[in-house]
């Protein structure tokens, strides 16, 4: 599609942008009927099929003026992509809504879905089908569909006695917005932490067939995850802050803000690091830190007390 | 959850809102795990997974004054089931996102919920997840996964000497819109129809099985569908007017609006008929209508000729 720089989605029209956006979804041999009928067909071999759901809306979300239309596509993806990571399973298929003003420009809408195709060619995912329609605001609707070869992981069946252990950067994403959220650009890794998260989307499967008994990802606050996992298991969790390596970046960004910089690590999400639970300590796979235990009772402690700093994210 | 009958959506709260959504939800056998982790799980026979997704914007494509939160559940399950009825598959899994204003009644979403509940249910498909989110305007996000045991019906495999036909009712949504658009709210089996289509469900999978070389669902207007068909498949269709039986209602619609009848059958959407193409009329299975056919060439015409009304509808 040849448009000039400030065209916008309405002069683009809804099948010119489909064909921009088509032309961009690169299909993997699964895919026997990719974008453009009423629905894609998928060739899928034996197994569990894996569905997750997740919706962005611009202003609440992710804001234009702190993350480029592309940073915004890999997170779209990423996100979701993470939710099938905590079931122990692999994204495989993806579809995407994308409702917008009629004066989006153009050349946002296309770099949107370059980014949001590069976050799923990362993983081998291909993105099957989609809808555009005109809206006052940019939402941001996409579904993925994984397969899982062995048991998934639940929330549900955390144990006394499991230790708590965590993969993935965590808490760099919420130093990052915080960063943004008072108008600083710098430390540059964190604001590209939050922009384009790096989830460790191979740890999924590798816990569950190391024999995690409930996993999550962290997109809501490391605590309020933790909580999520005691609640659907009822168990207690204690999460023990000394677990925790402070990286750099963290603390610059703790003294330059006056905040404790472990705040960004218990009740920051957008990292999606997982969250996992494993019978003992020598369960845990590589590249995992045990952060925490599980014991009878219910509700989330940090060394054994209440934690009064912000636990995390709430919809409405 | 027992909320006062003016509770708004945030008044539920998110985690509230989910409780009573997926109380609502029933789910179905193949439904390993449902709503509530990180992703569902799916227990899925061997054959092709077939996969759509739709976007519906408040002002744009339902109006809460022409519909109850019910309907608009309703049509949103609809329109989606009918996608994988067109490629001859039959719906088991949706996912419903829905993005709504802070001072949305809770009932309406609930309302909505049961709506959208009902109609996966005529069909036994579950809803398996979700998700919640604020926004300015009201955003409803569809994805429905289902199966299809014999080849999928594509767009592109019409051949010249096919003949095309239709099965479901046609015109009757585009006649109650037009009603509620000029202020009325009769004939109240059009505005009904407008309100809750009811898609041919069971046609799908039948046309495939009756060899069906082509199909679509009637979602943009007969003439534009029967476009998307020849454009795909690379031939020319014509569509006879005479073919079409002006339904008593539709008749009245059009002197009471001062408008052709006929407009509403070539030019509708909504009510979700399939469109499909068949090598002979021999083959066209019992309750579809043979209204055209499919020669060499490109483009669609209306009793040979150029048809100057409107043929449906355009998103951007």
């Amino acid at each position: 599609m040849a448009l000039p720089p400030d065209a916008t989605v309405a002069d683009a029209g809804e099948f010119g942008l489909i064909e921009a956006f088509t032309a961009l979804f690169e299909q993997g041999e699964h895919v026997l009927i990719g974008p453009g009928d009423d629905a894609a067909v998928l060739r899928i071999r034996n197994g569990h099929v894996v569905v997750s759901t997740d919706l962005m809306v611009e202003g609440r979300h992710f804001r234009r003026d702190w993350a480029s239309a592309e940073d915004v596509g890999h997170r779209a993806a990423a996100q979701n992509i993470s939710d099938i990571n905590a079931m122990g399973g692999s994204a495989h298929s993806l579809t995407i809504g994308l409702a917008a003003p009629a004066d989006l420009p153009a050349a946002w809408a296309l770099d949107f879905a370059r980014g949001f195709a590069a976050e799923c060619a990362s993983v081998g995912a291909s993105v099957v089908g989609g809808d555009l329609t005109r809206a006052d605001e940019i939402m941001v609707a996409v579904t993925v569909i994984g397969s899982c070869t062995q048991a998934p992981v639940v929330r549900s069946d955390a144990v006394a006695g499991d230790v708590l252990a965590l993969t993935g950067r965590q808490g760099w994403a919420a130093g990052g917005l915080a960063v943004l959220g008072r108008g600083f650009r710098s430390p540059r890794v964190l604001v590209e932490a939050y922009r384009r998260p790096q989830p460790p989307y191979a740890a999924g499967r590798i816990a569950a067939e190391a024999g995690a008994t409930a996993m999550i990802d962290v997109s809501d606050g490391l605590l309020a995850e933790a909580g999520h996992l005691a609640d659907a298991s009822g168990v207690a969790i204690d999460v023990r802050r000394s677990a925790f390596d402070l990286a750099e970046p963290l603390v610059a960004v703790g003294s330059a803000l006056g905040a404790d910089p472990l705040q960004f690590i218990l009740g920051g999400g957008d990292d999606h690091a997982l969250l996992a639970t494993f019978p003992d300590a020598a369960a845990v796979p590589d590249g995992w830190l045990v952060v925490g235990a599980v014991s009878e009772g219910s509700g989330v402690t940090v060394d054994g007390g209440e934690y009064d700093g912000p636990t995390g994210w709430t919809h409405f």
